[in-house]
């Protein structure tokens, strides 16, 4: 299970502190399982029919209905330049055209890190895991439920550089809303760049924000690297039904002309931005991704882009999203075929749950999240860990939790081995009817690797349990927080980038006045 | 969501009490969920290369190892009679003889219920959903950990007839441990045959009490229905590695014999009664369910048989069973689809954890089996809801919050529909870009049933969820169990039958000394 675990052991073995632990044990690298690659196939929901059906209805979205690029005439201008019809901000794609423009998106691409053992491959049958992305709260044990801050932030890029199976340090883990908003996006990245040595995303909130972050990137890689490379993977949304609005357009814009990677996808809470039907929101969200990745290849061809959808349903009485629902995973299988079948990367959501604690609510909608993000053939699955109630608040202990299950994943996509070591028919003749296993050779040669083992869910006997004090897992993965956060080292960062990019970021700070909203 | 939702939504209104609600409505039949017939496709986790060789070494294991049949002479003489090679207790079988003779078994059978719209069918594409089986503690939000009682029995039959979404009553829901051993298999079968009218399993504990279940569902149904009806599918363990002793075979000849449906299938923690990998845990399991199908051809050809497998892994270092994992998701997909090559009906686990408490823990794993159980084609899920403790205890809350998760798999496997109105192409018109979809047509025809709702997971805001209590759904899940409780109205029943079913009891209690062990 790597050195969290390890370090975890020798800690309880001596009984000493953190500073003790860290001063004994020299620089410590946390172990990364590198990106999963799909050994297993993808279930695939919807038939043939099904799927030409709404691909064509896509189509006729397009051409008949259009889509809006709005405060963005750069826009329209590339658009009638491809041949589509343009009234007014309403673009009106002929059939064909998107699916025809899309095609030079690269259907994989890697996103390097700048420890290279990180690098991430996105597309085909790779399956990469970035944390939860957006919250405005923080919701713990120890503090319940309050806005985010910067010291939240950096919490949350430690735990994710120290979770073995997450393989990306991801974007706005939590909103720090105690730096002004026009200025926490360098702080942000910093956080990332200097806490973590994991790939992560840049910011989507101001066209210049993406210059920024293009810029740091550059400090860090080398300018060189950056412009040869994608450095990173940034989340623009659609805003659905059928709108580009001019700020997150100007970031992709950004993006796409560096050769840096854009997630384009709608969020849609189903019976709101889309229609309540499974079969029509997965026409509108690919007429969507057609037109917001086609878009990405006329700003520059060949960029890369990952198509997706982060779908919920709503509850029809209070309106109130809900969270690990059939249909919402209906609609991410049927994505995934439709992605599949344009050859474009996929993007779907992990740790979905709308509960307010992690109790067991945030247990079965965040599995059924996770479960269906490796069978419906997803790339790139951002809040794989760590979102609590709808996306409002993001907690650590789920953020362990949920970082956990993600190893479960692993093993499953490594599908079933049937070399003569798997097939143990030596371990059947040797034990025979009526003995046990535990002892025999096959057993004593493989039990270390044979079973995926938890870092935080507890299989003790009761009584051990209930002298222990009968921690439910909430409070179990606190602990385990707290012994990560004791045990974080942070990854070696040449100190001349270090200061680079501290001046970088004063410079820019004070170049502007304090912004609140 | 039927009638206990709106038993529920009557009672706030009017504020009254249990007592009053019952007489207010008059009998009310709680609903139940047709059982499931699958749209979706199955997941096909190993290849067909995968899948001969451990076919292969099946029959090598049945052949040159052999199974263990204990203290059943007769059953060796079936066998010799068969054309096995009986040394000892040790029955070897020819390759491929297993096969041919399973080949009588029925691929789908239809287990009938007293009220017949609760009859199930048992095969095919189809998944019967039944509760937790076998725990000797209850653990409830109220009481703690204790041992199950009759009362606690009772209660577990209750709140499975109100279960929308569950479509068998089960069998030993909890051990009543305040009744003796040798008697309690009585009031357990009258429980189910009294308090509720779904289809039950018969007890298993000593070929006496399958004779008795067989009785006494013939007073209940009539002894012609029984002769030529299947209306008891009980379970039949096989003891692994490879032994069948004499108790459980001589329960499986009875229900044989009068052609009642038996689950046979192997109790494995792998590593410890089956080797440390999938495909010599896949192995066994197959030869082993091979050998207990065909024994039951032999006892009486075309009696109806589930395989399967009840399959957990191992924590290595503490030697503790676990649950929801990725091992053992494996096997049962495997296992899924070797026993469709076999044409027969096939058997999982539902709601397996290992969790003291209905937390995190319980919910991802939870999840995870009942993900695992839809998509590996199970035809009949035992333990779908219920169970806590790595099945050491019974939890109501847990019932009620697994339960509620079962209407998840009936829409998953409904499938996507593409009809013209799920297409909802007028929809997308009527909205167009940048509008919203809640006021539109499409939307008010379809919202009432467009998305599955929960019947027990919390969607308020925030502040109304703290305003409520900030309850975890440990919690409302207990104030559920509750509200159904005191909803709860006996199914009539014929007050003969039921004389007739007590005087049965009385007789047989009458006949011998109890016994507690």
């Amino acid at each position: 299970m790597g050195e969290v675990e390890q370090a975890g052991g020798r800690r309880r073995a001596r009984g000493g502190g953190g500073a003790a632990r860290r001063a004994s044990r020299g620089a410590v690298s946390f172990e990364t399982a590198r990106f999963i690659e799909r050994k297993i196939p993808n279930l695939e929901m919807l038939n043939e029919e099904a799927l030409e059906i709404i691909e064509a209805n896509a189509e006729t979205v397009l051409e008949e209905i259009g889509v809006m690029f709005v405060e963005n005439p750069a826009a329209l201008q590339r658009w009638r330049d491809a041949g589509a019809d343009v009234r007014g901000e309403r673009v009106h794609i002929p059939r064909g055209l998107a699916r025809e423009l899309v095609k030079t998106a690269p259907s994989k691409f890697t996103q390097i890190a700048r420890n290279r053992a990180r690098d991430v491959e996105i597309g085909g049958n790779t399956l990469v895991l970035a944390p939860v992305y957006g919250p405005p709260f923080v919701h713990d044990l120890a503090g319940g439920r309050r806005y985010g801050t910067m010291a939240d932030f950096e919490k949350f890029v430690k735990l994710g550089y120290m979770s073995k199976w997450l393989h990306h340090s991801g974007g706005t883990v939590c909103e720090p809303t105690d730096v002004p908003v026009n200025k926490r996006h360098l702080d942000m990245l910093y956080a990332h760049m200097s806490l973590s040595d994991k790939p992560y995303m840049g910011s989507v909130t101001d066209p210049s924000r993406a210059v920024d972050s293009i810029e740091m990137s550059k400090i860090l890689f080398g300018a060189d690297v950056v412009e040869n490379n994608t450095v990173m993977t940034s989340l623009i949304n659609i805003n659905s039904p059928l709108t580009f609005d001019g700020v997150m357009m100007g970031a992709l814009e950004q993006y796409a002309a560096a050769g840096q990677a854009s997630i384009i996808s709608p969020f849609i809470v189903g019976g709101a931005m889309a229609p309540v039907s499974v079969a029509g929101t997965l026409t509108q969200c690919l007429a969507e991704g057609l037109a917001g990745v086609a878009y990405s290849q006329l700003v520059r061809a060949g960029s890369p882009a990952i198509m997706g959808a982060m779908v919920t349903s709503i509850d029809m009485n209070s309106g109130a999203p809900t969270f690990g629902t059939p249909e919402a995973s209906q609609i991410t299988y049927g994505m995934g075929q439709l992605t599949r079948r344009l050859g474009l990367p996929f993007r779907s959501s992990g740790s979905f749950t709308g509960s307010k604690l992690p109790d067991a609510q945030a247990g079965y909608e965040t599995a059924n999240s996770l479960n269906m993000g490796l069978l419906s053939g997803v790339n790139f699955m951002l809040h794989a860990c760590g979102w609590l109630e709808g996306g409002l608040a993001a907690s650590p202990e789920k953020f362990v939790l949920d970082a956990d299950q993600l190893g479960i994943l692993h093993r499953m996509a490594e599908g079933v081995a049937v070399d003569e070591g798997a097939q143990a028919m030596d371990a059947l003749r040797e034990v025979g009817p009526g003995g046990h296993f535990l002892g025999c050779a096959h057993t004593q040669d493989n039990y270390q690797t044979a079973f995926w083992r938890t870092g935080v869910l507890d299989y003790k006997p009761y009584e051990t349990w209930t002298d222990e004090g009968s921690r439910s897992s909430y409070e179990l993965a606190a602990a385990k927080v707290q012994r990560m956060l004791d045990d974080y080292q942070q990854p070696h960062l040449d100190p001349a980038t270090d200061e680079a990019l501290r001046a970088y970021m004063a410079e820019k700070k004070a170049s502007m006045p304090d912004a609140f909203i």
